[in-house]
């Protein structure tokens, strides 16, 4: 069996905390690791303040097989992730030469000032890799097992592109999804059961409302095929017993 | 001045790891807090695993004034939110008498069975205080400085209205936005020296990318209006001194 691989995933960014910015990476980013097989274990959002960023790369790079950041790498004085990444791995952070060059010779072609602000967006950790930038050329970077990409969306999506081929993948978690017209105070009960019955499953209950009434998704996951369709069928077979919901 | 009063909160699901559901959650609170002067300081999402939620409701309740939990407190075996934050504060999880009789009664009246599952809905950590619920009667929860609230997007900003009247108000964080028509390489630099010379404001930078152009949208925050007007203006007039952008 293959080994579990997983991920876990740091926001960056005041204007996420303050409900000024609406996140839309994480669901990306969730989507991506569930469809090659790598479990998302844990996210979180900090503020842009070093020692909450170092704390938070600290904790979770130890504790999953793969660290995402995304935010704070732009050209401005609030962008302090590669100093912050830096710290926690215990290295300088340096211009790196390639991505110093690389956004030289950019702006020199469009007749642009090298401003010290966009000099910032070519520091990195001493010893750390690129991540191709295809949309605005600065690039992230990887360094161990943490992959800091862009916060604007389009960005961090295409870095994510760049990323996603080098990674482990996991065997992955298969779904099958059972509709519920009861509420999941009726199937409760009999879904533990099943649960008890396939421990090698994992069986969500996600309770929709609409309309002043209770509806359920019951999602199976399962990495065989097998045990997935086996569980999945004692699912069905229970909503089936309920009989139709009267009106 | 007024006490600066932090939030936190906890996103409790594996269906947002997954990505089978996208959050609403985080947003709302930011917004919500914003709006009555609280920061919110942090956000995690954890997994429906009861260690990782223990230690993240521990980790969290120490380090501000409130932590925010949302998902987890439904009927089904998955549903361990009120189990996991009893092992928190290190007291039982029993079915609460006044929760109880309520769903009994509400149940009752309706010619529904009151199962195993729905009894589950009663369960909070001894000591604790309810949440109501105006729109599917099973309440949240109050203990210490922790509120938890269901996940379904409803409910839980029924809930919220219910738990803000309550709570230490800040003093609000005002707020004025500059339309900055230049990407952050043009303004990092002189925006840097202006938060050097206004410490008592956070001025946040956030890159747009549209239609292959960058522009930016600078946010000062301050406390006192007087200090948000000067920095403000200073941001403006550095804006306006950029000229027109170039086609």
């Amino acid at each position: 069996m293959a080994d579990i691989i997983t991920a876990s995933m740091i926001v960056i960014g005041d204007e996420i905390l303050s409900g000024r910015t609406k996140d839309k990476n994480i669901g990306h980013l969730a989507d991506v690791m569930t469809a090659i097989g790598i479990d998302l274990k844990e996210v979180r959002i900090v503020p842009d303040d070093e020692d909450e960023i170092v704390a938070a790369v600290n904790a979770l790079r130890a504790h999953t097989t793969y660290l995402f950041t995304t935010g704070g790498i732009g050209p401005t004085h609030d962008d302090i992730t590669a100093d912050s990444v830096s710290k926690a791995f215990g290295v300088p952070c340096d211009y790196d030469e390639r991505a110093y060059a690389m956004l030289e010779a950019h702006y020199a072609a469009r007749g642009i000032e090298f401003t010290e602000a966009r000099k910032r967006m070519a520091r990195m950790p001493r010893g750390a890799t690129h991540i191709d930038n295809p949309v605005s050329l600065a690039p992230g970077f990887n360094i161990g097992n943490v992959y800091v990409m862009a916060g604007v969306p389009a960005i961090f999506q295409a870095m994510l592109d760049n990323v996603v081929p080098g990674l482990k993948t996991g065997q992955k978690l298969l779904s099958a999804t059972v509709h519920c017209p009861f509420g999941e105070g009726t199937i409760g009960g009999p879904l533990g059961e099943i649960q008890k019955a396939f421990p090698d499953t994992i069986i969500g209950s996600y309770p929709k409302y609409l309309d002043g009434a209770f509806w359920t998704e019951l999602v199976v996951r399962a990495r065989s095929q097998e045990v997935l369709d086996e569980a999945a069928a004692a699912v069905q077979a229970m909503v089936d017993g309920l009989g139709p919901k009267p009106d």
